[in-house]
This record gives C-alpha cells, sequence and structure tokens, in this order.
C-alpha cells in the first residue's frame, strides 16, 4: 500500500526553467550596454546563489537578483527606466500561463483513482499556490506544501504534519537534489523524470542510481505501471 | 479541552511593524531628492496594495513595491546606487533582530505544559521560519504554517491538515482582519491582542466585538488565566 505519492511542480507538472531561461534572455538585452552576456550570466548566477539563505527560492528572489546584479554590472549607473523593466519581467514571470508538461494531466487522472496525490514545491508560498490553481490540476490533489527548501528536515515535517509513512512514500520529480536524494535518505522512494531544461543548481554530478528506493522514467506516462509494480513490492 | 493554541507571529510574538516604519523611514530619506514623504508614503501605500494579489505579503513584496515606488515617484530617475540603498534596506529587514514582546516566552513556557502549540503567520516562508528559529522559541511550537493570506480558507486547509476540530481551536493575534475574522468564521475561538504599532491593512473599522469566541486582551501574560475558563466552557 502506498499512502501518498507527491509531485513536484515546476518542470515536473508544468513548464518552468524555460521561464526563467526566457527572461534571463531579456534580462541581458536590458544590461547590454553595461556588459556582455556571459559577464551578467556570471554575475547574476553569484549574486543569486549568494542570495539564496537569505532570499530562498522563487520568483521574487530572482527578480531582487536581477536588481542586484543591474546595479553591480553597471556600476550603478543603471537608470529608472531599466529597473522598471526588470520588475516588468517579474511580474511577467509571476502571471505566465501554466503550460501542462506532456501526459501530466491524463496521467493524474488515472492515478488520482487509485492513490491519495499530493504536491511538495518550494518557492514563493502566493506564486506557487497560484500556479496550482492556474494549472486545473487542484482538483487531484489532497494537498499542496510549499516549502522553503527541499531537504530531509523539510520533508520530514511534511510527512509527519500528514501521517504519511516514509516507507510508504513516493516522490516525484525532475531534480536529483530535491526531489530524489532528501526523499531518499528518510526511506522513501524516489521517481526521478528528468526534464527537458535544468536549473544547474538542482544537478548533482556524483549520484548513484543504483540506489534502493530509486527509479527513473522518461515521461509520465509510464508512472501509473511503475507504481504498480511498486506496490506490489513493498 | 483545546485541540490546539495557534499564534500569529509578527506583533503577536516579536515586534515586526516597528521594522517596515523603520525601513519606511529611510526609504523616504533615500527618495527624498525626488518627492515629498507624504506623497512617497502615499504611492508606496497604493503600489503595494495594488501588488498584494501578486506579490503576497512579506519583506521580499515590500522591497519589489520599494523599488516600483522609487521608478514612478523619481519620474524614472532614479540611479544604481539608490537602487542598492533600497536593496540593502530589505536585505536588512531580513536579517533584524527577532525582538521578542514582553511576557511572551514566559507564556509559552507556562501554556506549552498544558496545550499543543502552534504558529500561523502569512508572509515568506523562509523569513518567516527563519525569524521563529532566531527568536529562541521554535521548541514550544508542534508546527509552524505559513500561509499565502489568512482567510476562512487558508485557516480551514491548516486546521484540516492538522485534524484540528475548529470549535477546539484558539487563536491567538493581534490583527482583527486576519487572526480573529476568519477564525470566527470558521467557529473557533480567537484572542486579540493589540500591537502598540498596526499596519493600517489590518485594520477592521466595524468589527462587532461581542461575537460568540471572541477574547481581547491587553498583554500574553493574561492568556493562561482566559485559556483555562475556556477549556471549563467548551
Amino acid at each position: 500500500m502506498l499512502e501518498m505519492i507527491a509531485f513536484d511542480a515546476d518542470d515536473t507538472l508544468w513548464h518552468n526553467e524555460v521561464h526563467y531561461r526566457d527572461t534571463q534572455a531579456q534580462f541581458l538585452h536590458i544590461l547590454s550596454p553595461w556588459a556582455k552576456p556571459e559577464r551578467v550570466n556570471a554575475v547574476l548566477n553569484e549574486i543569486e546563489m549568494g542570495n539564496l539563505a537569505l532570499y530562498g527560492y522563487g520568483v521574487k528572489a530572482f527578480t531582487l537578483s536581477m536588481l542586484e546584479t543591474a546595479v553591480k554590472v553597471s556600476g550603478a549607473r543603471i537608470e529608472g527606466e531599466a529597473v522598471g523593466q526588470i520588475l516588468a519581467l517579474g511580474r511577467d514571470m509571476l502571471q505566465q500561463e501554466v503550460t501542462l508538461l506532456p501526459g501530466v494531466e491524463e496521467t493524474l487522472n488515472i492515478l488520482a483513482n487509485d492513490y491519495p496525490l499530493m504536491v511538495i514545491t518550494k518557492g514563493d508560498i502566493l506564486d506557487q499556490t497560484n500556479k496550482v490553481k492556474r494549472s486545473g490540476l487542484e482538483h487531484y490533489f489532497r494537498r499542496v506544501e510549499v516549502v522553503s527548501d527541499k531537504t530531509p528536515l523539510t520533508y520530514q515535517e511534511v510527512l509527519s504534519k500528514n501521517q504519511i509513512d516514509p516507507a510508504r512514500f513516493v516522490m516525484v520529480g525532475n531534480s536529483i537534489r530535491s526531489d530524489v536524494l532528501p526523499v531518499l535518505a528518510l526511506g522513501g522512494s524516489a521517481v526521478h523524470i528528468p526534464a527537458d531544461t535544468t536549473w544547474e543548481h538542482e544537478m548533482v554530478s556524483d549520484f548513484d542510481d543504483a540506489q534502493d528506493g530509486f527509479y527513473t522514467l522518461n515521461t509520465m506516462k509510464e508512472l501509473p505501471e511503475l507504481l504498480t509494480r511498486l506496490v506490489s513490492t513493498i
């Protein structure tokens, strides 16, 4: 028996990283009077990583990091118009249409008959909750949990709060770092479905894919069959 | 029997609004070359309210609204240095020392022996979680729930997730709008402890304080006695 199948949201249920990349391309254009793309990308990445412990994940954090980058690479000569454009990039991301990944809706529709489903995602609580609503998928999920980061501790809190036994818990997501490693550490099962584009920060170079409880699929459509197999072994 | 006593965090457990006011005073100073304080305050308030549905609550939202205000009141002539100063104001708020309100620690210490305690707060998930940790109060609470807004629906979700009967639930906070009205709407009890300074947005002009389940206290220290009385009537 499986007590809960949990899904990551961004780049597992719907496109997300592609919007960050599109936004970053526009940001490079706004900053083109001040610095070459390579330098802007490098500074932005460094600033984002430096802000992670303070800002956390999500669009608001990214927007603030873009603004800090703009001040830095322009030598504080950036002007109000560009600041307004960067703020608008952030606002656009928060209102972006939610585009589901292939097979997501049909798979959830199948699984919801047999298992309790939930979402576990990190980022801005309002933005992530709003995307679940805009996605049209909300009715499939018993719970939507937005966490500040995906660590064994935050998963532990979510599982304990929802009375879920880790041994009967399956997490499905595109990130080895966030959706797989912390869940395996708790004794749960993790299904990795790689996305077309993944944020470098989520990459793990030395992951051992022969671990117990780890599964990898090419597409969400293969999930019902895998879960049926899993149920027979747990 | 009471199943859960929940506390709002900002301006219920620790000072918060005072930091917003201090920050806003510094912001007015940064924008003093461009506009008078009254105009900056009015524009900022309008922009904050306009952004609420998109940004939600919290320091990152406030920082982005300050930046948007700076662009607007300067006629887009604001420069990088001021942008950097405004970003620094936001960073300072996120790292602000947490100063407990009078009687909070001693009261929690008494209550924790007799009741399960939790925090329900709105804002940035990482910032609110970090403040609970920095406050030194974390060990008193079974749960810390950060919600996008405090409405009957979000309270309902928190209560249902934590298997709490609204009739046996008490919320303690400084905001009639966020801590009292939605809880009374669900049939719970609400204890209002007014703060020295309260954000205008949290004010309710036509609140009926004769409602069942509503209590008001001058200070947190009076809470144990009130709860003892409540237990004998529920």
